[in-house]
């Protein structure tokens, strides 16, 4: 009797860290070890570098970090096929630039427009509506868009190690955050099945909205404007404006999260910074200091000496995707 | 022992309403009972209302709503505070409105900068230093800080009924969010203690931030540069950006909140609007329609057809703040 109420007891203390399975898509080795003895360093009262629960906060970006972002952003590919399939209502489009490059599947056509060009397809396909309307699009085009390489729906092309690895945070205690330069409304649909992550958890870019009456009911229309560009210097901004605290764990894969890298593993309480390379040309993709989409090139060159974590995906990972 | 563990099993599943005492200092009558059946009716899962505890979301303003906005928002007065403590670095304010009237302690002098004046002394009292050096400004002016009327600290100048209705809403599963048009970071350092609001669920007007590297330190510095302002229709967009939800819980006092009441009540979930009505002149204040801080008007001409509850400070309340 005894035995069992201790027993609850302790249930009741660690409700989560008693079932939680520890890594098993990650090959034992050098960085699954740092990763383990990072958490059980910040979770154990008697250590000097214990971290209460509440302050234990990790930030995650999402393209190439929680998922795949070759052969493009998964973002562009909603871009494109929204682009189509406004193009009815939209003939102009047929002789505009950059939209008749996009209507033509020419992607070099389009990439000559440079960033005033995507932001104008952005706006294009983002704005316009209401929020409610958004997300139901946003729904509607996970549920039938395909990958080009696996065929595989995008919101399950998500890193099983890495959903592994927040589950294993959560079971820790931490309270765990997707901070990307994506679409705030494009991933919050998915985030919770996907990761795990509710919401109020996910920090990415927004457009600006504007409250409005529809008849008597209240609405949020989305405007054509950039409200803020949460990459690169603004991943801190954007961090501290949402969650105030600053985070003691941080996994990123490219040079947008150097300044993130920095703000969280140069702060007082020397969080953690992880950095997943993409080193795996069969199971997935290899790239890093040249790519056009997620390159890596000074966050690589300072990871050595910044004590970063390099996570190899072709050394360190069982599988790649849920689906393998 | 089958006993224990059932009752251990309800200690699990509600390991929080157990303890929970409901609204101790209201009194009986209709504002409390309209509060306990929305909230009997929202948790009952046999209930054709019944929301999962995850879309529990409750936001509550924060300046005559959780504590005292009377004789002037506490915000002011940490304004003014800063202002007299910076002075000597500052000699040509001396001569300058409306710095000049501050320091002089006319208070009427300020108010004829409008609006443009307050910007000017709210951003050189809230910019020029890191995100951390500010907070420990403000933390600092909390704690030597008192209340005109009172003389008690600022942040002891909570509503006890309020506070126990925080508690009384997570008791049953919500999450609970501060939206107040006041600054994020003069809110953050006190809300935890004050309401058991962590900072990532507050929600406030921002300036913009710029990360930079203090030496090899990376920090924030606050920029003299309004960012959002998280009043009026502003609420329901900071809602939206920050928590990705519709709430179906709103507490306000102040035609501020009258979009916020609109965007949660008017939605589909029909959520449940509150409205703190300051009736009591002998124990806290007395003011709606004519009020220069906190005016209630247009929500109080349409509370009763909008199905916003009227909580009468002075009928509803046994006691106003703890130290009462």
């Amino acid at each position: 009797m005894a035995i069992l109420i201790r027993a609850i007891a302790l249930l009741l203390l660690f409700p989560f860290a008693a079932m939680a399975q520890d890594l098993p898509s990650w090959n034992e080795g050098t960085s699954k070890q740092a990763i383990v003895d990072f958490v059980k360093k910040v979770t154990d009262q008697s250590n000097a570098d214990f971290v209460k629960q509440e302050d234990r906060i990790a930030v995650f970006d999402n393209d190439g970090t929680l998922w795949s972002e070759q052969p493009f952003y998964f973002q562009l590919g909603f871009i494109l096929d929204r682009v189509k399939a406004l193009a009815p209502q939209h003939p102009e489009w047929a002789e505009k630039e950059p939209f008749k490059s996009v209507l033509a599947g020419d992607l070099k056509g389009m990439a000559k427009g440079g960033e005033k060009g995507i932001v104008e397809l952005g706006m294009a396909t983002h704005a316009g509506m209401t929020t409610d309307e958004f997300t139901k699009i946003v729904i509607d085009w996970y549920a039938s868009s395909k990958h080009p390489k696996t065929g595989k729906p995008y919101n399950e092309m998500t890193f099983l190690p890495m959903r592994e690895l927040l589950d294993y945070l959560r079971a820790n205690g931490f309270k765990t955050y997707i901070v990307s330069g994506g679409g705030i409304e494009f991933m919050r649909p998915i985030t919770e099945k996907a990761y795990g992550i509710p919401p109020e958890q996910v920090i990415g870019s927004t457009i600006a909205t504007e409250y409005a009456l529809d008849g008597d009911v209240p609405v949020l229309n989305r405007l054509p404007k950039i409200d803020f560009i949460d990459d690169g210097a603004g991943k801190p901004v954007g961090i501290n404006k949402f969650i105030g605290r600053r985070p003691i764990f941080v996994a990123g894969n490219s040079d947008g999260d150097y300044e993130m890298l920095r703000w969280v593993t140069g702060g007082p309480q020397k969080g953690f910074g992880l950095i997943v390379h993409h080193t795996d040309a069969e199971r997935e993709y290899a790239y890093d200091r040249k790519s056009d989409f997620g390159r890596l090139d000074k966050a690589l060159t300072e990871a050595e000496s910044r004590n970063w974590l390099l996570v190899d995906m072709k050394q360190d990972w069982k599988k790649i995707y849920a689906f393998d």
